[in-house]
């Protein structure tokens, strides 16, 4: 028997007894062992999806669970092998399928908004989404892969390499994995953050944060990097004084890499852009590339994974999970799905 | 005995007798023949940038000329030489400088603006700046050179490639050398132009045209391009709605090359440019190997220099040369320094 988080629209959901679905040819099931929230899964939550996401849906795709079922055909995975999942499907064939960007496919289904997702004890998806995890990594760890791999993604995509200034522009979990990658190819990192809860996490973590509200950012920048500026900046606050500051803090072809989603135009200073060459470089979600790199930096522990996981509750407590996202003080909170790691 | 066209503010030229300069250690003094006006001097004779020039200045910047005299410690020119200039000077000193990028060195100094121009017929610069021409090269075509190779460093920064698609919004000058160096790269070129007579040279150089007041042009380029999309867009029109478009036509990891001067911030569409990581990169000027590009395209033929010269005018004529360049209708006017080519 599965149990399912359905998310029924207006911040509800509904945990009931579902159907376990067996696995079809070149699919297999999984007994979802965690299942994070992220900041898409609590814009579902609160309505602002609903023209997306069909209800009732199941969400969620941050997990780590274990091989339960194998369907026909499926070759390299066996019952009990614990593993991941990067929650793309793609379809092949459209332009950027075809010039090797099926992460940004046109008809892309994000499986977990677009499909039913991982909140839920037993999942079946296409075998070939799914990654395979070490032996000793522990699952809780593992549900955050998938934002780790988004931080790989975006430090790979800016270049970024060792000895250079890089600033990450608003320390969610997102900017703090971002943050840490980033310290971990040996560029010098620094934070910006308003609120002072996640500016303490931050300096836990090693990093070093300037709240953007009592200095003048573009100016410590320049002056801590000998008049230079930074090489790259992070914009994941999806503010638009972010960009106005990244742009304004960027070195002489320094790259601002576009992370957090803004919904409307940002008005970007073009006028610096020309005047020191920079560029900006839009990034979305990851390549498969991307996965192996984050199983490896977690798995080695050079992503503090654990330090990240504020809270864990069961599925049937899924409500209150989002509830206590909203209000502010966690960071990353776990669901746990019912199969022990 | 030299002559030297002074701009002294408010639309006025005098044109008078000065002195020669002799050239100085590092320097050699060139008999100019030819001085283009571009964009950047009619902003100039207009007083948009009267806080930078000081006046009475010497502007003029595209240029071809003979070496007159070279001063102590000079090789490599000859009297007689025929030559461009490639109008930086920087302080090697700053972060730019450092990081090997001097052409955008913080205290960079733009000869003919921040510094004495070519639209005299004796000028004395620094011989490093100095580049050789092939004897067989008309000097008229030769002063196409320095907007050439801002074409070619743009498209080299675009990342251009044989076969893919490219898009230039403005066809001004610069606009037209973008879509013509693409075209020689082996690109798709089209180019969009609001104004018929332009529209019609970049017709006559051999460029698809499309009047984007009459086109839907994201639609058009992605219907042309099987649903892709451009891979590059060249900003060469300075406009909000160029950016917009630009932004609009892109295929999946397109690049927006940012070539024109936005005096304001503009609006950009951060979440297309997250959704289908475009890049937005900025250029400048160009480098000296730009320019030897420069040469050899316009040398061989494969830049239609001769084709965008609507007019050479005598320097006693200078001021009438700007009004006719800002009525309009005139593509590129020379100035005729007095020395034949």
């Amino acid at each position: 028997m599965n149990h399912s988080a359905h998310y029924v629209g207006d911040h509800t959901f509904v945990v009931e007894r579902t159907a376990v679905v067996p696995p079809g040819p070149g699919q297999v099931r999984i007994d979802v062992a965690y299942t994070g929230i992220c900041g898409t899964d609590l814009h579902v939550a609160h309505g602002a999806m609903d023209q997306r996401v069909r209800v009732p849906a199941v969400i969620g795709h941050e997990m780590s669970g274990r091989i339960a079922e194998v369907g026909p055909g499926v070759r390299g995975h066996r019952v009990g092998d614990p593993v991941t999942v990067m929650p793309l499907d793609w379809c092949g064939d459209c332009p950027a399928c075809r010039a090797g960007n099926s992460h940004i496919c046109h008809r892309l289904t994000f499986v977990g908004i677009d499909s039913p997702g991982a909140m839920q004890r037993s999942w079946t998806v296409p075998a070939r989404i799914v990654v395979p995890l070490p032996a000793d990594l522990p699952l809780t760890h593992a549900a955050l892969i998938e934002p780790t791999a988004v931080a790989v993604h975006d430090v790979r995509r800016s270049r970024l390499t060792a000895g250079e200034h890089a600033v990450v522009v608003g320390a969610g979990p997102v900017g703090l994995l971002i943050g840490t990658v980033a310290q971990v190819t040996g560029a010098e990192v620094t934070v910006l953050e308003l609120d002072p809860r996640r500016r303490a996490l931050a300096t836990e973590l090693g990093l070093r944060t300037v709240d953007p509200a009592t200095v003048d950012v573009a100016r410590h920048v320049h002056e801590t990097t000998g008049g230079a500026g930074a090489a790259v900046a992070f914009e994941v606050s999806g503010s638009a004084a972010g960009v106005r500051t990244a742009t304004d803090l960027l070195a002489a072809r320094g790259r601002l890499v576009v992370v957090a989603i803004h919904p409307t135009p940002r008005e970007v200073d073009l006028h610096r852009v020309f005047w020191r060459e920079l560029e900006l470089i839009g990034v979305r979600v990851y390549e498969r590339e991307d996965y192996t790199e984050a199983v490896r930096l977690v798995h080695a522990g050079l992503v503090p994974a654990g330090r990240l996981i504020t809270r864990v509750v069961p599925l049937p407590e899924v409500a209150e999970a989002f509830r206590a996202l909203a209000a502010g003080g966690e960071v990353k909170i776990l669901v746990d799905c019912g199969v022990t790691g």
